[in-house]
């Protein structure tokens, strides 16, 4: 049995599950295994070093799955942007027909993809946002609660509140992340008014994602209160991992004065990179979200899905309709 | 049509809602009203100055409504703590059949009030406080997340990890509180594993809500961001509504020195009486949750939980399962 939405028929995939665009994590091993399963899977443009790099990454997830996958492409504030518009362009040139935008003003890439016939998922996290991204022409709405890894906002709305505010208004489809990781979830997303669920931290403990397997049992053995959140003072708030750098990090930027220079020797991507290759748990940052409190185990992703379908289909065709009387 | 589930047939109520335990708030005009739409009331002890005035809030409750209605007897620490043990006594003399504790140290109270063969609904934000109250031998974990108003504890855990979190350990009924107010909640609530959901800020904008109609009129305008934490720096987290008064706490407690005691004078218990009962916005402190952002009008208790019970059957019933393929 399967769960047919909006979302799913707009895009064409068989289950209303996303793969979060994740850097380092979204290349073509976890992307093609997530498509191959059924849901979408995302390759995240910037981990490739190169726009060329990423047109070769995309020509290989082609050659490991026949169905549709995404690239994910996000934009954030930066003294020494990488080159943006070359990755849009390699994007296009590469024939994908699903982009994941993320990150400020994505106004010029939205209009260019959307002018090359492309479906654009636009990921955000407040009502304000996903309003405005509608209006800018995007297909999908992402939206993005405070349990999430990564950039949460300011707003701290978690996705019990957000997911039906944002149903409210926003008209296209939308699909709800952060804090995402099971069949509870995805039914508890449908039943708030989103059309599928998008999971980050959760995929990253499966047996594709390419990172060390000390990194998977971490989330495995965390629990819902293993997270950090970071940069709040500079207003560029993000959620990782529970770890000494982690701890180090908001120890720092505690003191009233302290700037982004004072843990930059800390917080590297390269170092997060470093730690998601070789499992040294202490090496840098790592994102993940709350949901690893419910994460017990590192499956296959597509024992995963397979079992998140079946669990909220059980929920869905038996356990809720069990309470009405 | 209605939602039977554990917590309904253990308590004897019609619908699987229950009123929060408001100071202030839960009085006999409220809780009578929720007893008597089939939710749960809730009448708040401490918002009686004395043992005695509980006595007689009890029995006007009893004459106002023929429904079970229980009593909420919340712990907080205190320099100079209100006589609990007389509290107590009154609950247990006047007769009363379900009690909802919460906050710190609640072990005394809850082996007395089962020695009495009282129901008891034990609230906490978190999983291991969950573990700990169902050793203790409560009938029932209201389990509260980071979007509530009030307490929140400081793991910041929000309802959509937590519940599932909690409903993988947890094997008495539960019940899930913080960011509810519709019929897309309670769906959500029971998709994640609880057994029906508590509504605190959602009851205050009702027209039985014992408050100044200005304050429930504010409930309305806001959105979901229209919330402060305080108290975060003395670890005593607590989320009440965005006014001039949350403002000037949040800004004075962000000096690294600040104690409580450099805003004491702002946020006197009296002074959020004199907010509720007068309607002056800027007079106290007024607590409300992140749920604003879904409050759209004040009807009676009555429209208001059969809306509720409508929406999440019409979810359950026909939404969900037009779902499946």
């Amino acid at each position: 049995m399967r769960i047919e939405t909006r979302f799913t028929k707009l895009v064409g995939v068989e289950h209303p599950i996303v793969q979060g665009g994740m850097m380092w994590v979204g290349r073509a091993e976890l992307a093609s295994a997530v498509s191959n399963a059924g849901g979408l899977g995302i390759l995240t443009a910037l981990t490739q070093p190169t726009p060329d790099a990423l047109r070769r990454e995309i020509e290989r997830c082609r050659s490991m799955t026949g169905k549709p996958f995404a690239v994910n492409l996000t934009i954030l504030p930066s003294m020494t942007p990488p080159p943006y518009a070359e990755y849009r362009r390699a994007i296009i040139d590469s024939g994908i027909k699903i982009v994941e935008t993320a990150g400020h003003n994505p106004r010029e890439h939205v209009e260019d993809f959307k002018a090359h016939g492309i479906t654009v998922l636009h990921k955000c996290t407040s009502v304000r946002h996903a309003l405005s991204a509608e209006r800018m022409g995007v297909d999908v709405i992402s939206i993005d609660g405070f349990e999430c890894a990564g950039h949460p906002g300011e707003d701290d709305i978690p996705g019990l509140v957000l997911i039906p505010a944002a149903a409210d208004k926003v008209k296209i489809p939308m699909i709800a992340s952060g804090g995402f990781g099971d069949g509870r979830g995805l039914a508890a997303a449908l039943s708030l008014g989103a059309d599928g669920i998008n999971m980050g931290t959760r995929f990253c403990a499966t047996i594709e994602a390419p990172i060390h397997p000390r990194v998977k049992q971490l989330l495995v053995d965390n629990d819902e209160r293993g997270t950090n959140l970071i940069f709040r003072s500079l207003h560029n708030t993000a959620r990782v991992g529970k770890n000494s750098v982690s701890d180090k990090v908001v120890e720092i930027l505690k003191k009233p004065d302290a700037t982004f220079e004072d843990v930059a020797h800390l917080v590297r991507g390269a170092q997060g990179r470093v730690l998601l290759e070789s499992g040294d748990l202490d090496a840098g940052l790592v994102w993940a979200g709350q949901v690893q409190g419910l994460i017990h185990d590192v499956p296959t992703v597509a024992e995963l899905i397979g079992r998140i379908v079946r669990e909220a289909t059980d929920i869905i065709g038996r356990r809720l309709p069990a309470l009405l009387a």
